[in-house]
């Protein structure tokens, strides 16, 4: 399980051999996004189907499905309807964080309003369930429907941990689980099961989904203290003003003396946040190491997906899944 | 087809008769209102359940369900499913509207946040989901999942038709049959579809279902311009606030000479609303007889309610169905 560094982004290598059904994935969410009734509704969506990002949950499942040897249609219907479910969080979560830019673009509740959000966002998670029905698996919608109620608890659950020092790793874990983890295992589970797969082999989907998404947001939330904003679309220091709890800081708080407690109090639970103080929050987890062991703890969540892919069929598929947790922790160095 | 005025409300009567089959939905609502991770959740919930409600739509799967026989115990998860799915839309709803009051009560976005709101919503909406999943019918997925893109819809074209004159009467329906009969349908629908009732009952279920919704919030958008506060939890006028092209005042724009004309695109375009506007506005829609217009329109669907049972089995349920559609406009006089 040593280090890979691939010439080609695993996830890009993964996207061109799955190219003919990302492209079907692509089309379906064109068609799918679209609204005769509500003209409100392309103009948004468009604006963040044209922003495209990494798609990388449909891929995931796409690649859980060629993995597992299937052969039939609704893969691509499945990895339309996790990108449905991660686009109508992102809505909501935006207006949740009043954020302004996302994927290097100004937030559908910037151009247009909170309300457009929240309830595009709806439609999208409609549109997302009616493409998971099609494809006839009651084992699938069970699975998205449980992950989906798993993705909003841990939205509630970051919105109440947020500003509270009390916040330990374990209900980082819990959080970092709903809001992203949750959706990634979903994606690469219902890949296995609707190509039909041995249980073993739909149990080691789910274990790698679940570790790689543990593993890709302790990096975002990492990234936050230290990637740069171009390469993220978002400002370094985001977590900090919005008084997040991510593990960075949590590991910060559980080291601090009483003089460093006082400060975070401050900036955090009481939220007055000035001048400098971003600076002197970076100044004291590097002193505890706090940025060093979170990438660590990411590092070991990367290496547990890959693990998981042990009791999975050998090929150039499970190669560059393995490559793609690799990628993720080395986002950060 | 006359008015019929009934001692007791026929949704009392209805309640009454499938009471042990509504405290079993009491108590599955209560049970997966519940969340052990994010107390957050609970705590809203309680306020929501506390808060009551008539319990309108999950009393139509019941009642649907008895009507074609139905003896499994799915019905109670449908009907708990419908409620969820209502109750989801209220909260975003109020975050739509930034209401302040909601059956009599304050709403969650006042007594909490927007945030909450807005990912407790989407909570109860994946609840619902699972819910649904477990009955194990795909056909009752099928019009569940198509029912909420429509709710979706709906309420999207609601934005953008409030504070636009344009909007006309064939609007006005598209926004109503998304925001209310949609869910109103499925949830009679949903309850034949259980029962593996004939595919003529299921029709006339969802035709009756449709038909009382869009009466219902014909009658819900009238009440606004006259309904006493006390008993709608929920002030006069606000339609008129926030510069909602409701029947009554779609059919006065219709009528309104060059004075007139001037004062709408003033007070509902512009949003130049000075004290007066509201009583002006009454006094104008009174001398077009709009108001009185707005209700035939509303009798003519509790008509077409009342006309799809024709199809149905008869008996007590059937004609407290019939009831339910006359005392739904019977609450404007």
């Amino acid at each position: 399980m040593d280090q890979i560094a691939p010439k080609a982004k695993p996830h890009e290598e993964l996207a061109a051999i799955l190219g003919p059904e990302m492209a079907e994935v692509d089309g379906l969410i064109r068609a799918r996004m679209a609204s005769d009734n509500a003209p409100r509704i392309p103009e948004i969506t468009a604006h963040l189907v044209e922003a495209g990002g990494k798609r990388l949950r449909p891929l995931l499942t796409l690649a859980a499905a060629r993995l597992c040897g299937y052969s039939g249609p609704y893969h691509v219907h499945l990895a339309a309807t996790v990108e449905f479910i991660h686009t109508a969080t992102l809505l909501h979560d935006d207006v949740v964080d009043e954020s302004a830019q996302r994927r290097g673009r100004p937030t559908a509740n910037l151009m247009w309003d909170n309300k457009s959000s929240v309830l595009v966002g709806d439609y999208l998670f409609s549109r997302s369930f009616q493409l998971m029905v099609e494809t006839g698996s009651l084992r699938v919608l069970d699975i998205l429907a449980n992950a989906s109620a798993t993705i909003a608890e841990g939205e509630v659950l970051q919105l109440t941990a947020a500003q509270d020092l009390a916040t330990d790793e374990a209900i980082y874990l819990q959080v970092v689980r709903g809001k992203t983890a949750a959706l990634f295992a979903a994606a690469t589970e219902v890949g296995g099961v609707i190509a039909g797969a041995d249980e073993a082999w739909v149990t080691a989907l789910h274990a790698y989904g679940d570790a790689l998404g543990i593993s890709f947001q302790i990096v975002d939330d990492l990234l936050d203290y230290g990637g740069s904003s171009t390469s993220l679309g978002k400002n370094t220091g985001d977590d900090f003003r919005e008084r997040k709890l991510t593990l960075p800081v949590i590991k910060a708080v559980a080291l601090a003396d009483t003089k460093e407690r006082a400060f975070w109090s401050r900036v955090i639970e009481d939220g007055d946040q000035r001048s400098g103080d971003l600076e002197q929050a970076m100044e004291i987890m590097h002193q505890h190491g706090t940025l060093e062991a979170t990438r660590a703890e990411a590092v070991l969540w990367a290496n547990k997906a890959k693990a998981a892919l042990d009791d999975l069929p050998q090929g150039e598929i499970r190669g560059l899944l393995a490559g793609l947790a690799d990628y993720v922790v080395s986002r950060v160095k």
